[in-house]
């Protein structure tokens, strides 16, 4: 029986998260939660589960779950995620909030030695180095929860590290595939949100459809497997049949399928390095889908994924500026305060007024994190 | 260093295991060799490679060799294929002769603890049971050497075997795939040696273009990988890019893909569980190649796959009889003696008379494949 903590309970991948627990009693416990503010959604799955702590952000929502009868342990803030995804009973974290603020609740587990799985990409994107590093010296194993890295990892499963040649991330394309740069002008917040593919949070769609999702994935995937930018490509494939292929020295390459489900790469994350029954996603059928198709990336359509390259490649704090910006930016859209293609260019702007600092500490990633979604509201007013 | 024997050296497997020996000098010795007859490409293989032992069928062969002055020991027959496969020196044998002339010394090399790199067929279609025994027995690792059992192969590295779920063999359709039943009347020889995807020998050319190939590499990954008939499926892939594929029980699949070289599988087969470079071979570019398709198989269109589902189920001496008709077939075919769709009436005939004995011996086997082949003969006169 694996006792996990989930951080991010109520979003898509926390959601996602607790039928993979749900299908498998006899495997996995809910232990402990975290969650932002959403009570409606929270308190079904608190009553499924009795998790002996929930974790919130505010004195409010706390009250909330009090008034609502909770018997649970309810803590309050971010020093509280770490609490739970270091405790004692604790087996796995699965850390799936958004943004940066989940980055010392990983670094934590590591420390305490958990078993990891890993949906918040902010946390390798700005501290690959810190995160990577501490996993190495502790031994723990980092397990991806998105498709394209969980498909690299099980590409990798029996194989050396010395035998790579070459990671291609395969990307749908996003809402705007087929739009050329020109017809983005007036795209609206509803549009960006029809994802081809999956079914997804708000801001990952968007950033699918700008495609700095590809871009963020590019940097997770050099911390996680320990490869230069250089060997990793990214090529488009609408169908997202395919979720990722790692070529070897040899020439052979190993790719991941299957229908786009995230509980599959979920479950992986907790039962790796053994796989469960997984009943109720659809099989992969490729007759059915007939064909699929494979696309050079075009760099000029979409600079976001350029700038995570460039961004990447520089190191320091950059990655921490793109993450930032592009949060900062994302929310900007999505309340409806910029355009689509606005987004871009606040980015841009916000790598290249940075200078960038080698090798950040912790405090350094959050205050640069802090600074840049300051000046990325301030370019706006 | 590994010292490795090679049976059919001449053939086209043959051939390309003495160009991944002449690669990796520092890996890989030719100890022995055993080729039937073609002096003229088994010279410049003797003159470069050295081997300490040859074996030819014939001493008509043998006596070429010794007035072309060859050093090396020379032996004549398949009882010294057998002692070359079993020699002290011997680490791996590559078996590439094909038919069933090669099943003595597979089981030879596998009582003596030998790798065993098997790209004859015949030996696991005909005596699985036998062969996967003394396997296991022996805890000899049996390497495949063709391209789709290499990918399934490379899928199961690390992984459980209670985990699979099912295989899927991709077959390219073969020389006549975009011809209905009706135009295969009055199709040539060199018709059906125009294969649109693989440069192979004769045999297994006419194999693909009937499917009798990839029906007896369903029963080879029945026996290679203890899967019932039921979990494996075979569908059409005419680009030949996905080798096979093997999805698990949490509908996760694995697939590995290339360019068509046989060098991959042959090289992969020495160097399990590791890689080595290779260097002279295409990298695959599906941004290159754009598309990939998957049909459904059609089982009246290729009777012969339904025959290989029918006598590997069926089993016992079965696909002896499956291989043995076919073998013989195809050699009329190939001289002439009979149209294209000939061949599978012959084997339907050959399976429908023959009365099945439950878990043959050795001998059984040989005898039965031999009474095969002459009533075959006997059905043309």
């Amino acid at each position: 029986m694996k006792h996990i903590a989930l951080l991010g309970a109520t979003g898509s991948i926390g959601i996602q998260t607790t039928d993979v627990i749900r299908n498998h009693p006899e495997e996995f416990n809910l232990f402990a939660m975290a969650f932002r503010r959403n009570v409606e959604k929270a308190l079904p799955l608190i009553r499924e589960f009795d998790p002996e702590i929930i974790v919130v952000q505010s004195e409010e929502t706390k009250a909330e779950l009090i008034e609502a009868n909770v018997q649970a342990d309810v803590l309050v803030g971010s020093v509280a995620m770490k609490e739970i995804a270091t405790h004692d009973h604790v087996d796995v974290l699965v850390n799936a909030v958004m943004g940066s603020v989940g980055l010392e609740a990983t670094l934590g587990a590591i420390e305490s030695r958990k078993q990891v799985a890993l949906a918040n990409k902010e946390t390798l994107v700005t501290a690959g180095h810190l995160v990577m590093e501490a996993a190495k010296r502790n031994g723990v194993d980092i397990l991806p929860v998105d498709s394209e890295h969980s498909a690299i990892y099980q590409c990798l499963n029996g194989e050396n590290h010395s035998d790579i040649h070459k990671l291609t991330l395969t990307a749908s394309g996003g809402s705007f595939r087929d739009k050329a740069r020109s017809e983005l002008e007036g795209v609206t917040v509803e549009d960006a949100l029809n994802h081809p593919n999956w079914s997804m949070g708000a801001k990952i769609t968007i950033d699918s459809a700008t495609m700095m999702n590809k871009g963020l994935e590019v940097i997770e995937a050099h911390w996680l497997f320990d490869i230069p930018y250089d060997d990793i490509d990214v090529i488009q494939h609408r169908e997202s049949v395919i979720h990722s292929m790692v070529e070897f020295n040899d020439k052979s390459v190993m790719a991941q399928l299957g229908t786009p489900d995230m509980r599959v790469p979920i479950q992986y994350a907790l039962t790796y390095p053994n796989r469960l029954e997984m009943k109720d996603t659809k099989t992969l059928n490729l007759v059915e889908i007939g064909k699929l198709h494979f696309e050079e990336m075009d760099f000029e359509r979409f600079p976001c994924l350029r700038m995570a390259y460039e961004a990447g490649r520089a190191g320091g704090t950059m990655p921490t500026v793109l993450n930032a910006a592009n949060e900062q930016a994302v929310a900007l859209f999505l309340e409806g305060d910029i355009d689509f293609l606005r987004i871009e260019s606040l980015i841009e702007r916000a790598l290249s007024e940075h200078e960038l600092i080698e090798r950040p500490s912790l405090e350094t990633i959050v205050e640069v994190d802090q600074e840049t979604r300051a000046r990325v509201k301030s370019y706006v007013k």
